[in-house]
């Protein structure tokens, strides 16, 4: 059995496509601000990709069949315009040889389609809560650098201090959205977006991505609340705690 | 060495087999009533399969002599019906590269033997203790689904949630008895065997497996008036623990 | 780089051999016994076996010069007698698949080399303290079993109960000293010997292995005074904890 | 994809050029010597040593730019004398295998530079704060011991007691700083330079080390001082502790 099999449903012919790429991870950032970005501009999956480095799992959907775990290719045809290759899935690569070989493959994938420029999406995780999160910028050349500053995107010196792990930092272009790292986070994934579609010169819709976010405000303030009116444990319970 | 070894005692010709998988797992419910259906039809063994996948480690049997780990391919001739080819196991592949090439190379040696029609057999955890286990199923096919629906199969959108974990997942429809996961559940057996003896319209005695529900039912009825009748430690002992 | 390398410094000729291999594990009582068995018969060392398997370490000679870890092939001649080679080392293999691996490269060496008969020594966690450790037993062969009870070992149906892992299991008979499994136990190393000397009609001086025993003896019943009267932590104390 | 890709910037001609190698490990000692090194005496980059062993990772740099994490092989010519070749690194390989692998192919490609004569720095963690480190060294030729003794490398038997770990071990003469383990030290690393300078007969500044020291020398008295000054949790606490 090969370590990754590539199932192309279709050989789409596509225009200097830019390949847009966001995996599952901290704040599952990238993860969501891909396939909103798929949603929104009605993306078509093109090929799947299966690996023995993603875990070895079914997924069941709605009508009680089950997929396999994978990662998907989707195009997005623009008339006269540069298209897009976006990637999404249900996973990253397990191990370290995993996420090399992956990345080498879907690199090898997209270069035999034509792209010249990548975006990696993610989450850049903070350790607190964030309310207005940046994005962060890193890249692979200087005049993207540029490019995306322009955007709005920081380069600072230092973050991510620790250096970017996973697929994310083995493609070209980087923006990672800050994010506390505690939850599934849409607002950072509009962040992301909002300095993506600058980048491209599209227009979005957020509404699917706000009302996300609202879902999870209610429950991070919940939290909150709970979490400032602790239930001191009596000196009676302690008697059964053991 | 070869990653798996598949050693034929025999090459059994079979009448249009249907294949059952039940590998250890979550309350060993697959295993349980893959064994147990094994047992009662009679099942003859025909292969058995090494891995460097499965532990190092060999079992030391009533006998004194020892076994290498395996898992066994059993054939069941069944005059003028389809006959049945079910695979049982000491252990599943431990890591996630195993148990996609074990699942693969049990593919291909059950499509060599004619195998169109698979159901893997499992448990699903609740995390709660389960009097009256539901069977829950998840198929590559709709017309199955409608099929084991009717065998009072549930299909339950988002159940399981987290999708399957390991070689069940890989072949054709499943089938998974709800189970408390806290302890080897023949009851849950016997659950997935009832609604698998109607799809396969087969009859089959569950005395053994009734026997074995009894015994479990003492232990953990036992546990639970243990536990209803804590030993509350007294305020002198809480000063000695730190 | 190849998974293994072996490494002969010799290639020995010798007469019908028996295989004995004692390799580092639960109580050390394998390696302790081998290695004592090699010292006492004046074993020539004539291979060694590398592997990426084991860990990436060198030991430190007393002269200052660095090793690489490694196990290691000794023979012992018997004039007009079956030979001997026997097996001992710093490491098992790390991971399953070098356990695996180590096992299968090993018995083609020695069979390379006309062995037939393999005896694998080891020892058997008990979980609590063992004065008088029996042996316990396991072969790939009923006539072996038979032999072995007549030297006194154990056939114990259900012990080991949860099967043998490593290396150990993987060759062909299986001998196994009783252990607590807290310290490194040349008693049961002595045990397993006593048996394997029986076995092999040879007679064997235990003056090192017993002054070993005597030396963890010494640690152990000081262990067990400091457990008899443990300081109880006071009130005061507890305030410090935190 | 392969295991390892080593992208040669540079194919230098060297005159019988002795190896050093400093790679991240305990206290750092290993990275902050050769990188100290190779800083002073200007080591020109001509190779970078990609793998998937290391962990799949970008780091960010200051301008922006993202750098694969490598390993990388830096020359210092030296008129009528012997050359250097530096080995630094941002990982070590991360698993056993990869180790294996890593130090097997570095020391094929410094065979083919016509490396004879190879030192790896590094580390030796002692538990405990060290004042005044020692350098412990260890070799794979007698001579070679002699000659460090010369330089006041102690050969200890017994230590390091438990052989070293890693790719230090692997290639040929080793200095080991002994270091706390506790932090990046700085001073132990001075300690193994001041051997390895006597032993190349090269001179060194110190300045950039000395200051690195001084940074963490405040640091851990901070530490220390906090620790002498614990705040004694009061009784009321302990009541909400649970």
């Amino acid at each position: 059995m090969e370590n990754i099999v590539v199932r192309y449903l279709e050989r789409p012919t596509l225009n200097d496509p830019i390949f847009i790429e966001g995996l599952p991870g901290i704040g599952n950032v990238g993860k969501l601000a891909a396939e909103h970005l798929r949603d929104e501009l009605k993306g078509v999956k093109f090929a799947e990709i299966f690996s023995k480095f993603f875990p070895p799992q079914v997924l069941v959907q709605e009508d009680g069949l089950v997929k396999l775990v994978d990662n998907e290719l989707y195009y997005v045809r623009r008339e006269g315009k540069r298209d897009f290759v976006i990637l999404v899935g249900d996973y990253q690569g397990l191990t370290p040889e995993g996420q090399y070989e992956l990345s080498d493959r879907v690199l090898k994938e997209i270069s035999a389609l034509g792209v010249k420029l990548a975006y990696t999406l993610g989450g850049y995780g903070m350790g607190r809560m964030v309310t207005k999160p940046r994005v962060l910028g890193a890249a692979t050349d200087l005049d993207l650098v540029k490019e995306m500053e322009q955007h709005g995107v920081v380069f600072s010196r230092g973050e991510p201090g620790a250096g970017i792990v996973g697929a994310s930092g083995l493609v070209l272009g980087l923006l990672m959205g800050e994010t506390s790292g505690y939850f599934v986070d849409p607002k950072s994934a509009q962040a992301v977006l909002t300095v993506l579609t600058k980048a491209l010169g599209i227009e979005l819709s957020f509404t699917e991505l706000e009302s996300k976010a609202k879902q999870i405000d209610q429950i991070t303030s919940k939290l909150r609340e709970a979490e400032a009116q602790p239930e001191a444990p009596s000196k009676e319970d302690l008697g059964y705690i053991g």
